[in-house]
């Protein structure tokens, strides 16, 4: 007797190539969120969805109005209270396309070129939104979903989700679920199915130095006035020890240290110096001693200067001594760390080491908690044998170094944790000019998603 | 028997309220050397100064076309070619009077309210120029001169003087003389005539850090990658050790100590630390140990940041990781140091402590040697001979600094010293809205100079 996964799996194997015609019509929509002509386009593809998630049987399909772009929603609940209950989530909003002279293909007129799906949001994210939603398609159109299931997807999150978190704490119960699926993260190559198994959180400052009232002669009072750059640059300076350890007070005390099981499985990585010194360009690598770079980046707090500005910095010699001086500086957090007690740290930092010749102010632009889905989890172990089944692989396990504010969100806000995976891969031009997906990897998406509610059946 | 002194000084008392209308006339020409719209005015000084020159009886009275606004030259050799020739430096042209509203005077329409002549340039530099000119014209009223003098007036010294090297370059014999007089640097208070005797040198520099071929996301990268702006502040940090002394290899060794005779004349100054609070409203002053304020400011070199710039610096939290970053960094010199050299030890300092996670490039932009006029010097000399005769006080000896570029022009290409007084004082506001000069000050000034005229007669 078939079951009736396999059912699923044969549906979408039989109707894959109209799935991706549907990938394609979507992709076509010019939904740049950024861009104020393009404010109808993004609307269209939120409607494009609303009638899409309708036609394949999904309850409570809306578009819900948020300050700026809507966020669509859909669910399916019919499993019953005991079946876990997964919330996917997606954005249908792309990048701009500019430069356009980049391109060798129409951003906006995807074409499939060999096994690649050329188009702006081809790979982030409309492909790996699409392929969840063929995944419920195909199920539900061979029977039951197992598990229940709902789906919210966003128009704004390449410009920063301005209106999500307010989104997420008004519709707390809506979306109330036993765990989020983002398929936002990637995979690392072709055959190499990835979990996102972390993610760095985030505590964002901006730094001012101020020193005389008002910019002075260089000449005239150069010695006897300490300059607020060179006390900024002495305080940035201090930030860091030798070892490339990150110097403000109690700073590590509640990180949590990696297991020498995580290092094996992060060792597995493709993602070697030589993985760094290519994207980079940068002469030699550098971070905080006895730690790779995947570590440093992926399961190690840091602190970056973000931007520097003071005095004169145009064309030519001008002898100022500046008023002021500021620095954007930005730590990325790992479990357990808290962006508050960071900032406190910080403050700390400072009252202990600025000079009293010049006033300091920080003020907390951003945070955001790291996050972290034990890979031991039924969820992940869930996707991690979903990703088994399709690619006949072990899956690796990544952490990754940026923050994903709605993973936070949905940590801090409706407690649960995301599976972070995805089908877009590092050569898919995320952002940048000839964004695609690869089409034979997309298709193995929405069997992978297939498996995934399947593993997740009680 | 009247003098040929006294005959000059009386010539000038008699006629001073013309010569003050003269003053007047010349600051109501707008010659804003910066500005556009004001250039005919800037010619129409430089005519007015030819016409002036000329019915005094001076020879050779040229405008010199520059490739920017014209130099006035005159001169007087009749005295022989035993006598000392002086060259009087000046220049006709002002800076703009904006921003308008915080005059309470007008700036173009000079009118003395009290003991003052309000207008822009009056004090900086028309009336020191003026007081050079009726001195001499005092002198040739009633006789000749006792000296060889020359004047050399130019156009753009508000705007850096950038013809002005290749001028001298060009015209080294027509200029030649055994000292300049330079009435640029002004007096410390109405009773307390100032010899300026020491200008600082400068050596500008811009440094450029760069790391990544692009910017890079904080979150992938950050930790694996050397911050180009961590780099150049842990560099600038390093400029200066504890003690407040730069580290530039070789930076102090051609370096004059200061005599306990200078330390004392530079103590009498009315420069205490309350003088330098009041101008620059730090919250505590700052600089090398073992120095006062005004030694650290006139007789130390120094190390100044004058321009940070690197990644994101507008509103908000932009989470990038810069591919490079920059620093306009400038020193200030005292005899003996070499610009070049200091360029040098600068160069040394990087190879040493850059580090090899970036690349780094170092930009020499300008640069001129301090300049000391000894003094004991017979010019020096009687300048203070003529201070004491006029103010009947012992004049303050200074040292700047600043520097002066046509000052280190002459010490460079004529080879001279300049003796550098003036008739201005911190409260006349040159630069600023009420810019004024004092006149019974003024009317003092032009008497010194013929004293000083006369004081070096053979």
């Amino acid at each position: 007797m078939t079951t009736a996964r396999e059912k699923a799996l044969d549906h979408a194997r039989l109707n894959v190539d109209n799935y991706l015609q549907e990938l394609i019509e979507l992709t076509a929509i010019k939904s740049i969120s950024t861009a104020a002509e393009n404010q109808k386009e993004v609307q269209d593809a939120a409607n494009w969805l609303v009638e899409k998630l309708k036609s394949i049987g999904l309850d409570n399909v809306q578009s819900y109005d948020t300050a700026g772009h809507p966020v669509v929603y859909a669910e399916k609940l019919a499993a019953g209270t005991n079946a876990p209950t997964v919330l996917i989530y997606g954005h249908y909003d792309v990048q701009p396309a500019e430069p356009l002279e980049n391109w060798t293909k129409k951003p906006f007129t995807p074409e499939v070129h060999g096994e690649d799906l050329y188009g702006r949001g081809a790979t982030d994210m409309k492909g790996p939104v699409m392929a969840t939603i063929h995944a419920v398609e195909s199920i539900l159109a061979e029977g039951n979903l197992p598990i229940n299931v709902k789906f919210m997807i966003e128009g704004e999150e390449e410009i920063g989700s301005p209106n999500l978190a307010r989104f997420i704490n008004e519709n707390v119960e809506l979306l109330s679920c036993h765990v989020a699926l983002n398929p936002d993260t990637g995979m690392l190559g072709k055959n190499l199915p990835t979990i996102t198994y972390a993610l760095r959180g985030l505590a964002y400052f901006e730094l001012h130095i101020t020193g005389p009232k008002q910019d002075l002669h260089s000449g005239v009072f150069g010695g006897a006035v300490h300059n607020p750059a060179q006390v900024l640059t002495d305080l940035i300076a201090g930030m860091h020890d030798g070892t490339g350890k990150i110097t403000l007070p109690g700073f590590y005390d509640s990180v949590i240290d990696l297991t020498e099981d995580e290092r094996e499985q992060l060792a597995r990585l493709p993602m070697d110096d030589e993985f760094y010194f290519e994207r980079t360009g940068v002469p030699e690598l550098w971070g905080e001693d006895g730690y790779t770079s995947v570590e440093r980046t992926g399961a190690r707090p840091t602190l970056e200067i973000n931007g520097l500005l003071s005095g004169f910095t145009g064309e030519g010699s001008k002898t100022v001594l500046p008023a002021k001086a500021m620095a954007k500086i930005s730590c990325r957090l790992v479990p357990e760390q808290d962006p508050d007690e960071v900032y406190e740290q910080m403050k700390a930092y400072l009252e202990a080491n600025a000079p009293d010749t010049v006033t300091w102010e920080l003020k907390q632009l951003a945070g955001g908690i790291a996050t972290l889905s034990p890979r031991d989890s039924k969820w992940v172990q869930a996707y991690r044998d979903a990703a088994k089944q399709v690619w006949n692989t072990e899956p690796l396990f990544k952490r990754e170094g940026g923050s994903v504010p709605v993973v936070m969100l949905f940590q801090s806000v409706l407690k649960v944790d995301s599976v972070n995976i995805g089908f877009s891969m590092p050569e898919d031009n995320m952002h940048g000019p000839d964004e695609k997906i690869h089409v034979p990897t997309w298709k193995k998406g929405i069997e992978a998603i297939i498996h995934f509610i399947y593993n997740l059946e009680n």
